[in-house]
């Protein structure tokens, strides 16, 4: 069977800059893009806050740049999709979509998040033109315009009070009559004037043109009333979805679904896993902290491989460095990961 | 007194990447760059792992795009060096070497960290071509080449374990009889055949021509000998000191003076105060590691500045977003940022 001493999957920010160092320390690593090939900045617009791109760049293009940066230095790219791990045995047996079955010693993992959509034709029409899932990084465009955000959770009034500093007027569509956002969260709208809050309120149709957005059909379930708001921006802000389907069974995963890592490195609950980018991140999200983090995480693998002796048959992760818990197995001190649950 | 919402101290991949952020989010920051404008990349040669320059770039032209890049969003970027902060009144009061007096809300601190050097002219005069401070970022270039390394203590033989991978063989100079290293990390030498320990022995003088580094000059103080090795890349790697003397009275450091974060975010000990890159990071030290922490660092500020209200003249911190500890001040439930000591 094909053996690897590091494999990584996904293909955005975290994933490619993952591969840009594991290979230029020597690991050798084949990479596995996925099904979105290039993550979610494939669908994204201009991407204008990724530091180094002065002028702004395309998200397909950057993506591309990725590729090719970790190309250069020998990472082997493939389009399939795993779709399984046993991490039960040394080294993790790999199995992907297309039926290709390999063995690593390291994995990372780069899946990333999905973005919570409403389901609405003219959401995925606009997406990219007036239609965002994110206001710190889209935000900016829609200086002194009107906006509307989508949600009635933490993320949505926070989506909603950065956007209040940068925009002319803010609505906030909530789907209930209450929301479901945290006290302190909806006390900070008390203090901001640009925010219209509406309750009992959907997007039923988001309208536009070849310039983009240029309104929010909107619906009134209690009042049984259609109006129509001339808005620039959509901000749909009601969660994403972290892709740990297939981790769920043997990884430490937080009540949203996001794998846990040691905070400050990459470490998973289990030694030489690593995990980094928007499948671990549910805080920043943005694609300079995913490479980042991706960067982390083949530094943590390399110096996992480095730092793995076997004594007396055991495999010991030995560091200096994030020193955790020390077990004794047979006499050996072993330093292993560990999360707190 | 001129007074800002957000002041950035340090003009490397954190503080621009900051800036960038910061700017993006109706922060309208200034940035102080300091002495060494571009921080320690601008005398870097080629910087090859920074995601989105796929052929690479010249250091000092990447900070010049990072700079631009903030530039374009708004930042206001002056020249002159930070050189006393009240962090005891809000807004805090700063005070730069050409007499400027200001009052910021929020500080995001990017001064980073300086290599340490043994101080050979001959250093300074390869540095960038051939002499290096760190292995992960220039390693790959002395592919199957011999190099030196410089130390004795855990980072020298982690710097040696790394290039062991990838170059053909390794001399690692200790200039006393035993490793400063600790016992876990000497355990790694005796798995690995292509690194030599040289004990007892000094680099004395590096040899080159215009095409870089083609020798190192060592002295054995024990036999008093000297001999000249024929190595292509030499690896400093006796320290790095984080630029932190300003801030010693009032922020929470660690035993090697790095600014203490709140891991997996850029607070530190006092509300309003981020720190992010090299200054707080003695693990990674790699631009985009820096680049993510500056991200993250005016996320945060930003989400602090919305989250701060004034109730009863009491400024209150408040956040549903790492929730650390909860403090009653005058009937307020105030939520403060804690940093582990």
């Amino acid at each position: 069977m094909e053996k690897r001493k590091c494999l990584i999957i996904g293909s955005g920010p975290a994933g490619y800059t993952a591969a840009i160092y594991a290979s230029r320390s020597g690991l050798n690593p084949v990479l596995f893009a996925g099904l979105q090939i290039g993550g979610q900045l494939i669908t994204t617009g201009e991407v204008d806050n990724f530091p180094g791109y002065a002028d702004g760049v395309r998200g397909i293009q950057m993506m591309e740049d990725l590729k090719q940066q970790s190309e250069r230095f020998g990472t082997e790219i493939r389009n399939s999709e795993v779709i399984h791990i046993d991490f039960n045995e040394r080294p993790f047996k790999v199995t992907t979509g297309s039926g290709e079955r390999l063995l690593s010693e390291t994995i990372i993992i780069a899946t990333g998040a999905s973005a919570k959509w409403l389901g609405l034709a003219s959401e995925a029409q606009y997406y990219g033109a007036g239609v965002s899932a994110c206001a710190t990084c889209d935000g900016y465009f829609y200086k002194d315009k009107d906006v509307v955000v989508v949600g009635g959770g933490d993320t949505a009034i926070e989506e909603a009070t950065f956007l209040s500093h940068l925009v002319r007027k803010v609505y906030l569509l909530v789907r209930k009559d209450t929301f479901k956002a945290s006290k302190i969260m909806q006390d900070r709208l008390a203090h901001i004037d640009n925010v219209d809050v509406l309750f009992n309120t959907e997007l039923s149709e988001i309208l536009g043109d070849d310039h983009g957005v240029n309104g929010a059909k909107i619906y009134n379930k209690k009042r049984d009333k259609e109006e129509t708001l001339v808005v620039q921006g959509i901000f749909i802000a009601i969660g994403h979805t972290p892709n740990t389907k297939i981790f769920e069974a043997d990884l430490s995963l937080d009540n949203n679904g996001y794998i846990k890592t040691i905070p400050g490195s990459a470490k998973t609950n289990i030694p030489g896993v690593f995990a980094c980018g928007d499948v671990q991140d549910s805080e920043y999200r943005q694609a300079v902290t995913a490479a980042g983090s991706g960067c982390m995480a083949a530094m943590d693998a390399e110096r996992y491989l480095s730092s793995r002796l076997q004594k007396n048959g055991i495999f010991c992760v030995e560091s200096n460095i994030n020193i955790s818990t020390v077990i004794t197995k047979n006499g050996i001190n072993c330093i292993e990961n560990y999360i707190n649950d």
